[in-house]
């Protein structure tokens, strides 16, 4: 019996299983610093006890995005080893911030099944919990992703399509407890912009470049427990390059819209996400932002963004997709998110 | 005079002299994330406070193989900074689990010594015993390096090889107080392979493999205060390649192992090790094991395997040494240890 | 409105004005770590919790030069973003130890401008101090950077060079409250040279070479939160190179004086230092040191040696100018400051 695990195939999937995820993992100050040092966060709620002191936190949470990676992490062993394309993400709430000290799981339902007409293959939808050692869900996602058959023969399941909003509703949304921006302090936070200052249909351009590097990107995928070969192993392409996580990128991404949106500290709901293009060592990963909605959480004090962040290599900003309605080659990430900010 | 170390060369080893290394450690959660982030660490013991309490310790300790690393970096300057060859290790124990805010510090007693018959050199054994700050060996163990002699006329010393044992018994190990597995989740701990499903003789390839690179291997050696010139400065090599250091290889078969051996959770004795050929930047590291024997620890529901954990750099698995009786080019390690799994 | 920093220009300045910069920053045994990981960081007050209590202190504090670091890398956006050169430090003093837990945020005071003659450009001087969660300084020094005009028909500040010590005298040091050697453990510290072995004139070469690789250094920058572009970016220079930040020089340099200055455990003082020539990828960095000045602190024990460091990369040691009275190519730091150590 070979005691390795080959992955799950689209035939080992059945709608409304539960899947528990190996590795619980705790967290504490130390991944906190190598967020910092493998990113340029500096989001002051997430750099500074005494910054979320003041805005009613006990002490500086874990980055959200952080937090997603710890969870989405333990998934990849059962969801998407054998996975062909991760099509997209949906309905992604922040319940509960993450403190040091703090251990998380993860479970995902399986939600959604539908072979491809090729036979070959087929898309699988879960929707995946992670839950802290007091078995509270502090983050829910759902994720589709696209993953072989084993067997070309096995059966095709019963379609199921799950129903996933197209973005998630202020209402949706989870503002953490106790939050209060009433004594923000903007020049700690680095910038005097609030909600009011920002408009639908706004772009900023986040200006500021990173040149990714192979070691970088493999500690932050392994902080993560992410174990997909293809992150690791240089000998499966020819030109020994390693393809990039592509949470590497929504986080260099996220840190990158500092510039601009110093103020969006908290990222409270993901309404949508495609990895355009992948992510290779010395591509310089920059990013721009455009202002979709805004809404009051009614939190006084506490209002939401919804963002799009796309992170790109190369090309002009605020370009997206071509005249036939495909993603430019330069656009890597394009990603719907709900931000909350001090009104 | 020159304040700075040169090291120690053969003739300045006496046996049953100790040496006091320098430079003590304080472990917290930085050392247990950057472990994470260098090595694809899994193993749930070492990962989660909650499964450690679960298993009735206290809190996650500090994985056992980072462990042997602090106490082992700290000997580097007065045991092998002349070394010529790192020829061996024996009878390692690890005593006591390390936790966050436990301070290392190690020493080494001169157990034996023979000059070569070239006149130049000699091999200096040493049974090294790292400590905590309430002065419990956390972990000893024999190790044997040749050492070049400074002055090629100093008189050679009386021949002294120690007596070691070819391996540990499952006696002489130590299972640290308190463990229990009775109320193991195999779930959590990623794979339902307990003890009983292991059989002297088997083998298991952990089909993962890591590409490694130049900035992860100089932090994870400095990570335990490792100053050995060979690991950092490319200027000694015409290829401008450093030598890895061969603990990191260590970790990352052993981190690799999880995938077929997951619940093999403590690594509790060393009975042998060999470096069988160098590892360099851009080679992709993979591992296999072989289950070499097996005996219960007389801790109720604690099994002891004792496994071969081969390192390698392409070739097939399972092929170790050519009909020279040598090791072939493709192997790196050859690792002979005692792990501790729920029965 | 553009919304992300552009920067201040030199018209931007006013004499007497305090900038208060963004992004507090609370350390923990993370930052510790990492600075571990990306540097040969080995002097024992810094590493073991028990050696710090041994000296009097309450736990280990955070690196000297991480702190400045911390400190510093606030300032980037203010101060440096269109900074053309860095082009000194002046009456730096560490004022007390950061211990993790301890939040961290910087100011400057502006005390100094001179536009330069092309009306192109100017100096700014600027006092920073670093500040912790009780409002105490923790850390001040002067830093003085040419910087971009951004409009050249600006008028011309009055000119006001601020008189600065050409270096700290002994009894501008501050020695940590509670220090003591009296029981300095000098086998586990890693050199038996004290206060009293060091000649004034006296140099050391440090021996051992580091080869820095582009993913370590962006991570150390990043992890100090300084975001100038010219570190992360490659599409900035035609050979894809990374400008390092001048500090990771300093901490390289720092750390590797350990071999020959194990005991010259405090930087309590920084009297001048020079960027003399960059650091790029590949570059090996080595150090050297020359005993400028030794004095008694007033405190029983404790020594302060007024050091120059030296970083290179190639050239013979104790080279440092040519007969044109420049640096030479090969030098890249040179820094002016006083340690404290066991008398």
């Amino acid at each position: 019996m070979v005691k390795t695990n080959p992955g799950r195939f689209f035939e080992d999937y059945t709608v409304g299983e539960t899947i528990h995820h190996a590795v619980p993992r705790t967290v504490s100050g130390g991944e906190r610093a190598l967020y910092h040092a493998l990113y340029p966060a500096r989001h002051a709620l997430y750099s500074s006890d005494e910054f979320a002191r003041a805005c009613g936190l006990p002490a500086s949470p874990l980055d959200d995005i952080a937090a997603f990676h710890v969870v989405f992490g333990k998934t990849v062993p059962d969801i998407s080893l054998n996975a062909i394309a991760n099509l997209g993400y949906a309905e992604g709430r922040w319940l509960k911030p993450i403190y040091p000290g703090d251990t998380l799981r993860s479970s995902s339902e399986v939600i959604g099944l539908k072979q491809n007409s090729n036979g070959k293959s087929g898309v699988v939808w879960v929707r995946t919990k992670g839950t802290n050692q007091s078995g509270e869900v502090v983050l829910d996602y759902v994720r589709w992703v696209m993953v072989r058959k084993r067997n070309v023969d096995a059966p095709a399941p019963d379609t199921l399509i799950p129903e996933l909003k197209p973005a998630l509703e202020v209402a949706d949304l989870v503002v953490p407890e106790g939050l209060t921006f009433d004594d923000y302090d903007y020049t700690l936070a680095g910038e005097p912009h609030r909600w009011g200052d920002y408009d639908v249909g706004e772009t900023i351009d986040h200006v500021d470049g990173v040149t990714v590097e192979e070691a970088e990107h493999m500690m932050a995928t392994r902080l993560w427990q992410n174990t997909a070969k293809v992150h690791f192993d240089a000998t499966l392409r020819e030109d020994g390059r390693r393809l990039i996580y592509g949470g590497h990128v929504i986080s260099m991404a996220r840190t990158l819209s500092f510039n601009g949106l110093a103020n969006a500290q908290i990222v409270a709901g993901l309404n949508a996400g495609a990895h355009a293009n992948p992510c290779y060592s010395g591509d310089t990963i920059k990013a721009w932002s455009e202002v979709l909605d805004k809404a009051e959480t009614g939190v006084q004090g506490v209002g939401a963004l919804r963002l799009r962040l796309v992170a790109t290599k190369g090309g002009a900003p605020f370009t997206l997709k071509g005249e036939d309605g495909k993603y430019l080659p330069h656009v890597m990430l394009d990603l719907d998110y709900w931000a909350l900010m001090p009104m």
